[in-house]
């Protein structure tokens, strides 16, 4: 019997890597002994507007009831995403934040003997859901960066049952048009449950990237996971939902924490779900920034990787981890995507004008730093 | 091939019946067109003072920066919890609730083939962590409503990875004092984990009440679960943490979500265990309370379980549902206890004065309603 009561866990949870976040500010500061206030991050694809006043309202009003527990059914919110994109209450699963959303997929539909497919360079979620679940992880390698839909379509067998695909994806911005996305829909076979994470969406205002809800009706094994922490602004909140038949939605609710979803997020959502003007601007500013850090990063010579989504991702043709160290040494939070098996790239999300150029002028001379080193 | 993608679900997920709350406030002022201030919620064991305006403070400052993510390792709590208590940081694991703590011990701990024992009448969060990881459930009948240490014992076998036991117990109230508990722990085998809940413990202010984190050193398989959701009035926020040895604190951090305790939690948090006067307030208001409670129920003639919580719980001696329903009709929100095996119990969360005199009232009218109908 041994002593260590740990090295009783499951393996597959020994074996688990956790997610790394983007360094917080506050953990840079303190172990640069740098002012908080002079930190440029763009590391979590966060919006760089500021929190939405009517938010604040919204919170301040609900914290009123604080003692109380939350709605566990989340019947407002619920009510509110309902009358805004015309889906029935019972189609909705409330998430703390969309990650949220993916561990109660792989806690239904995943576990040993199962396997679930994603692409190479898809949202570290994944394989972590799935590897903790003690289901196969089968990742399918690239096509441009992004999801390789026809390959993900060969590696589904019939103990696959879950399909992970972010539009746009995340690290990468990549995306996957309308054509593309109905004839992929259309193929994937009905014993596998396709979750279709638009935590970007509302960034890519294109014509031409599809909506996933409006598939849902039409594909009974299909989710749609979205989230309010970037367009909207809640990522100090976490909420997200999922879309999906009402017969997965009373699922994943059976497997849903009573109280994920915690009182001043409810509040907080349902008012950012009002609120189309914050969007829009927010979308204004988004465009902007990237033009103008894709600008920035043709004038220093480096190739970025088309995007729809809050953030570029930009090769910097040798390894990043020393430019990174360089830009945190100046201030400046980004992220390095080595778990991505990306060593020699760096995500970069879009700030505003000034965080833009500060981030610029800092790369010009982590890159001049590098190249020194390496000479 | 089935068409309906959520038959394909794990059949343990599809037989879990979800947990049931309180019933909302709001939800019942919306089925009985009520006003919601005239309704009286004794239901979920909130405490009855309203929000700490210290709490309300550090929620307006940390709100101003909404649109980054929380802190995902959470150092400020962490450091503080740890300054109280005398404790590491690494040995502390925070949650989103202490029901993300149980969560998190069945993921990392069970699995199909290991077992869980529990109590009869023990916390319903606990049954359904163990459901959902496919291990078995060793229910242990319970000992005057309370846990039978001796009979939890003997319930353990090879294949037993957790032992879940609340202390003061909820829904019972009923409690383990310092010898029996030391005992206890001397005797469970190395390769069980003891999830000791605490999430009542701050209302027991009798010196005999054990405090868990004492014993955490001699036991590295002991974890304490504690919640800020009860006596320090955050149940809205959703806060818990655990303490165990740094290698179990490890595991549970590899399981745990990445944000699953938001900023406006984080931040609350800190200024609530900054507030011991808070805190003694409540314990005032709750040893009144249960008083003035367990007075208004021998008037009745009613029997109630001893309790060290902020909550009594009272046998009817009838069915309590008809009860029940005529409380909801008289605008008193209490608990049913029928999903626990107690159809003839109602719970009681303790409130203020005025809350628990128009409880007693409403009861008193509602035995008479019952007892016409019966005759």
């Amino acid at each position: 019997m041994s002593d260590h009561i740990h090295t009783l866990a499951l393996p597959r949870i020994r074996a688990l890597s956790p997610y790394v976040p983007g360094k917080p500010v506050d953990e840079l500061a303190r172990e640069l002994g740098l002012d908080p206030a002079d930190i440029v991050k763009l590391a979590s694809n966060e919006n760089p507007m500021g929190p939405n006043p009517r938010v604040l309202e919204a919170i301040r009003s609900a914290a009123r009831h604080l003692t109380r527990y939350p709605d566990g059914n989340g019947f407002a919110l619920k009510a509110r995403l309902g009358e805004r994109f015309g889906i029935d209450a019972a189609q909705i699963t409330l998430g703390n934040g969309s990650n949220d959303i993916i561990v109660m997929v792989a806690d239904a539909f995943l576990a040993e003997g199962r396997n679930a497919v994603f692409s190479q360079y898809g949202f570290a979620a994944y394989p972590l859901a799935t590897q903790a679940s003690g289901a196969e992880c089968r990742e399918v390698a690239a096509r441009a960066w992004g999801n390789d839909l026809e390959g993900m379509l060969a590696a589904i067998d019939g103990d696959t049952r879950v399909l992970f695909i972010a539009n746009p994806n995340n690290p990468t911005g990549t995306w996957v048009d309308r054509p593309n996305l109905e004839r992929f829909l259309a193929c994937v076979p009905r014993h596998v449950l396709v979750v279709l994470d638009e935590a970007y969406l509302e960034y890519a205002d294109d014509a031409d990237l599809p909506d996933g809800l409006d598939h849902v009706a039409r594909h009974p094994n299909l989710l749609v996971s979205r989230s309010l922490c970037k367009a909207y602004g809640l990522a100090g909140l976490r909420v997200g939902y999922a879309v999906s038949s009402p017969a997965v939605a009373d699922l994943l609710n059976r497997v849903r924490q009573p109280f994920n979803v915690n009182s001043l997020a409810l509040a907080g959502a349902c008012a950012a779900l009002d609120d189309d003007a914050y969007l829009e601007a927010g979308r204004r500013v988004n465009r902007l920034g990237l033009a103008q850090l894709q600008a920035g990063l043709d004038e220093l010579g480096l190739c970025w990787i088309p995007t729809r989504a809050n953030f570029v991702t930009v090769d910097l043709g040798m390894p990043a981890q020393p430019v990174y160290q360089s830009l945190l040494r100046q201030g400046v939070i980004v992220r390095p995507l080595d778990g991505y098996g990306l060593p020699c790239h760096l995500r970069i999300s879009v700030g505003l004008e000034h965080e833009n150029r500060r981030f610029l002028d800092a790369l010009a001379t982590a890159i001049k730093e590098a190249a020194h080193v390496a000479h």
